[in-house]
């Protein structure tokens, strides 16, 4: 008779990071290769894609002989509720999905992919989804992981799952029409992979906000730009994929952000909370002496021309320090705070002080942005 | 530039089951030993569970500086819905629960162990959870694998997820008090072992059967067949813990009893349903001459003669039918039914037809029961 078992739940996957424009171009059957062909597909589309795109999707389908069913979920981070991933699952229901064929189809920004995504990892405890990216952030962020979520009774993606889908499909075609603020929003994020990660993408922002700018991302730049994004967050999550590690440099600008993002008085988006965050979490490095003041201005500098916020938002100032309280929750007991050390790279701090980040909190909402270029940096 | 990028999302982890006799016990840590030594830990607590457990529970908290926050919730089936899984998030975020350092420690049947699982499984995108079977079925089935589930829209674990929890500890003292039908509801997942996957666990049944009833196990035999269920259920498990093959012995029992439990006019318990399923899926087998019609009277006998139904519920024999229907979805479009080949062994079915299911309906209800020993079987 056996006192104790021990039972292995390993589990290998994978999946597939894949450029496929036009997505839906007449060769193109990237979208309904996986499962069964011709078959039925349930699209989940994000309201936010301009009108035209359903038609052009119903014809894409229709073409191929694939019965698709669609779902309009209101985008934005509103969506991520419990209330629209159970909206989703009974029309899942209802439409009576296949655990294994007929693979979740989800077009839309990183809101609607993420409660689509966590719809998806429960349906019958995990159906195939496929996500295909339409916004900047949910192109070099969103979608790169294996992250879903929702939010729930205020705090941030607090229910969800780690939970792979069957592919990603890429194409520059739904960045063309996004609104200036959505797009740098979205810059916010590499502005985050590059202060943390990596000196040549930092290279490449500071380049490209210098240029006409490429919304669409069609030019050389704008390809090298995305590339190097998903490139670079993917060596981040490889070996940490499930965040056994709760070092992550991937979470700079993920510390203070959720105050500016749920707590202001005016809209915060995620990528635009980043970035704040970003620029407080160098001002503590200037502070402890981590990170040179050259660079602080370069970070600076950077946000403003990439069209982030230079202006601190309307919040009470203990919700900053709280959101860091509530990320030590998040990261087993310990601040594992993630603070830039020099452009490409950064460390992590256990020992922040309230009176530390308020007083850093108060210097980037009153003379951060304001501080004019000191003449000295013209001689250098 | 890259078009493509193959991300692999492999994940390593184990689990550990274990006989922590008595659980309470004085020198007896091992609920307390994962996560932070003394601390706190969030108890759910499954209503079931005569009321002076909790005071046992509590004097074990108290006793070892552990601040012990509990949470009743009301057990049996009516629990697993989305309902009380929110619920359960909505107090784990009150008590702030940190994410790797304060496992959930969960004492109950098998559908309190599965929704707070599912909860476990998505707060924070998984907190680690510790197991205490209550019931015989939550001891030998609901414990053993990784998982967790809710029922959706009139569906049984529509909606869960495969998340291993961080450890079982097993304890025969909670067995002791249950009722004969919650321990002939445990021994009907039993029985479905023995038919399907183990000959052994089928003799033991056959002895235990025929002995003074031992509810809390204590004896050899009962300690045997807790300990071989296990063994066997893991065996089938641990090479497709995430059912990547949807063939499974384990599903024996498992196509039709959603019927009996869901749909009947009359309470079914889960493991009466199993039960239920088994005789009319023996039928069937006999029905194609797979299964000799010995080894089905050595099955109706055993049902019998382990306190198990031995007459159908009232039912609308359609919904046995569509149970199969709603199990090929689940089970990637094909029927892949378990049907006894002979005890201990089974074969997967994907052509029973709407007559034949009726027909073997029919039949268990009208006859199979009823049917006297033929007066041959005593010459052989």
């Amino acid at each position: 008779m056996r006192n104790a078992w021990r039972v292995s739940a390993d589990s290998e996957q994978f999946y597939e990071i894949a450029v496929a424009e036009p997505l839906l171009g007449d060769g193109n059957d990237a979208l309904v290769r996986h499962g069964w062909t011709p078959g039925r597909r349930f699209v989940i589309l994000d309201s936010g894609l301009p009108g035209e795109w359903r038609d052009r999707f119903a014809a894409y389908f229709a073409k191929r002989g694939v019965e698709a069913t669609f779902m309009v979920v209101a985008g934005g981070e509103r969506c991520k509720t419990m209330e629209t991933a159970t909206a989703i699952l009974q029309e899942l229901q209802q439409f009576g999905l296949d655990r294994r064929n007929e693979p979740i189809i989800v077009v839309g920004g990183g809101a609607v992919l993420d409660v689509a995504g966590f719809a998806a990892s429960v349906y019958r405890r995990g159906v195939p989804f496929i996500r295909v990216p339409t916004t900047l952030l949910a192109y070099v962020d969103a979608s790169v992981g294996i992250k879903t979520g929702i939010n729930f009774s205020a705090g941030k993606n607090l229910v969800g799952s780690f939970y792979a889908p069957e592919l990603v499909l890429l194409d520059r075609t739904f960045l063309e029409s996004l609104p200036p603020r959505e797009i740098a929003s979205g810059l916010g994020e590499v502005l985050k992979l590059a202060l943390g990660c990596d000196p040549e993408l930092f290279e490449l922002l500071d380049a490209y906000a210098d240029q006409q700018w490429d919304a669409g991302f069609r030019g050389e730049l704008g390809m090298r730009i995305l590339d190097r994004s998903i490139t670079v967050m993917l060596e981040q999550l490889q070996n940490n994929i499930y965040e056994r590690d709760l070092c992550r440099a991937v979470d700079l600008g993920h510390t203070f952000s959720q105050a500016f993002e749920i707590h202001s008085a005016e809209e915060v988006r995620h990528g635009e909370a980043v970035a704040l965050d970003l620029n407080l979490s160098a001002i503590i490095a200037a502070g402890r002496g981590l990170l040179s003041e050259d660079d602080v201005r370069r970070l600076t500098d950077l946000t403003a021309r990439l069209g982030l916020p230079t202006e601190v938002p309307h919040l009470d100032p203990e919700r900053v320090w709280q959101s860091l309280v509530e990320r030590t929750q998040h990261r087993g007991g310990r601040h594992r705070t993630p603070i830039p050390c020099q452009i490409g790279k950064c460390v992590f701090l256990d020992d922040l002080t309230r009176d530390e980040v308020l007083s850093a909190f108060t210097a980037l909402r009153d003379t951060h942005f304001r501080k004019p270029t000191p003449l000295t940096s013209e001689a250098s």
